[in-house]
């Protein structure tokens, strides 16, 4: 797990040592952060604005796989899906806290690997580190990660509030990160049968990074503050976009539609999904881990839209008895199901 | 795990169906709670007040047994000790957000119970239960919970600040919920050998339900407020009461003498601990899991502080070269030290 061959067991140093060594270098980075690691809870002052806050809890088996997962990609996703929830609510982060739980396999320089990703993506989105707590586990590595962010009254926007032909927005592309999974699962496979390990990713980089290191889209929450847009209805899409999409539709009592044409999906993504001969729409819609943000906005903000870069209108929402459906690139109408949600429940 | 034999599979419902069935009929008790269960992020509006949040993970066969756990205590425990954080900084708990893993041994039922438990003590202590996501487990459970809080920004109180001379207080009594914890373990061992349970707990209650169901001392915050106290400094006892206090008189830079004959121990646990053939003191400072507050207050506030009921005073600040001390009840003077907290650590 230490790529320099050096390892510290966490019980030389204990617990709260190993905590202060994690963090005592921290600057913060923002004002709100008045009490940060080391106290029984963070105090963070919005003055006046409103608190944002969700939690993530992550399993290793169950959401990562530690034997191509480096620590400090774990590290900086986790923190990432996490400041990505205070962004489906069009909120900037502002602080998250962390509690890992270890056994004893994990040595004080794989602890440092994983908050070096951590606070990478701390110092990228601008964060504070604000709680820090380390427990022992006895089977697997957890983590929990809180994020708290800070929005105006009037910005804060939740995943009901779609209207009928409203426009049907997303960031970025999609697909991507599943088909990283597909890339990673299939060396693993490889390693086992075979114990050799010779990865040959050169060209891959883009769907690896997805997979390993999502980043949140704060460039898109300002990218619509910027232009003055405020969405009617948004959220996270991280288990499938026609999941994401479903939901927000059913809050809304809506139908949709939306175009194949429409729907991002990058090149390298397409052509990977081809030679694994699978279509690359299904992966698009249905793969998950994407952690794009979906949502609506007014007809009338179509020309401000267009203007936010790695944002695509994909389609509209329509009258609910219309259903929820995908325009295929041979304009055929396919009705949208949450393959995505489905897939989870049967792990 | 389900007293009435009924066992309905979560995999029936699917998960965001399970997630609305366990929260669809909450009614919030906070006007601060603006956007609870159901969206990417909750939103509280403390109208200038300061955020206090902190976020506790629990995992079994570390934190909790289910042998001898029932799930709607273990819901009502964790949830206690997050809320307890909040508390732990003179603040008043408001809302938290609850993340949990499980494995396909969970039936609904079995959620149900854990759920009851987490909601009777958000409803004993008036904090909405505004985020809920359940995950997949492939080992034991996991259940991470987040509590957030507000306060004036002139009542919080951080761990850090106690001044010489100063008046050593704490909440309740210490020691029980190991006693507890010893009684229910010496059951198990009896189970495991005989197959046999008839655990005869009667007339040992307190100590059971201190470790079962610790309750959050939000009478204890409120008494202060109530009796115009701030604390210099302030903790929560969680890894036993010695532990605690010398890490408050190592960020003062001081030392602390506190007496044997001041430091709570309920009679029960005194003679339980008797007839186990263990000294009750040992235990009080070093046994752990009380989630009882500790906290410091100026001499000036002695006759103010002794108003509160449920508060005893244990000693007082001194110069850090002078040392960390426990005055016997024959008047021996002993070195404290964290034993608690080495216990921990070798896990």
């Amino acid at each position: 797990m230490d790529d320099n061959n050096v390892r510290n067991e966490i019980s030389q140093l204990g617990k709260y040592n190993l905590i202060n060594k994690l963090t005592d270098d921290i600057e913060k980075q923002n004002d709100s952060t008045l009490v940060g690691v080391g106290d029984d809870a963070a105090v963070a002052d919005f003055g006046g604005k409103q608190t944002v806050f969700a939690s993530k809890l992550f399993l290793e088996h169950v959401h990562f796989d530690l034997s191509y997962f480096p620590l400090k990609h774990l590290g900086y996703k986790c923190a990432g899906i996490a400041l990505t929830d205070i962004l489906g609510m069009n909120a900037i982060p502002t602080q998250i806290s962390v509690n890992l739980a270890l056994s004893n396999r994990f040595s004080i320089e794989a602890v440092e690997e994983f908050m070096t990703g951590i606070r990478a993506c701390c110092h990228n989105y601008k964060t504070d580190l604000a709680g820090l707590e380390i427990n022992t586990s006895m089977t697997g590595m957890a983590i929990s990660i809180t994020a708290v962010g800070e929005a105006e009254a009037d910005k804060i926007v939740c995943r009901r509030g779609a209207k009928e032909n409203e426009l049907i927005c997303v960031s970025g592309d999609f697909g991507a990160a599943y088909t990283g999974y597909l890339l990673l699962e299939r060396e693993k496979e490889i390693f086992l049968q075979t114990q050799v390990s010779q990865p040959n990713f050169e060209g891959y980089e883009y769907l690896l990074e997805r997979q390993l290191k999502p980043e949140p889209r704060l460039d898109i929450v300002e990218g619509l503050r910027k232009n003055d847009i405020l969405p009617t209805s948004m959220t996270v899409v991280s288990e499938g976009l026609a999941t994401s999409l479903l939901h927000i539709c059913h809050l809304a009592g809506l139908g949709c539609t939306i175009f194949e044409n429409k729907t991002p999906i990058d090149q390298l993504t397409f052509d990977t999904l081809k030679s694994l001969k699978i279509v690359a729409t299904t992966v698009a819609l249905n793969g998950g881990e994407d952690y794009e943000l979906l949502f609506t906005v007014r007809q009338s903000d179509y020309e401000k839209v267009k203007k936010i870069e790695n944002v695509s209108v994909i389609g509209y929402m329509q009258e609910k008895n219309a259903g929820c459906n995908l325009i295929t690139n041979d304009n055929k109408q396919i009705e949208l199901r949450a393959q995505g949600f489905e897939h989870e429940e049967g792990n």
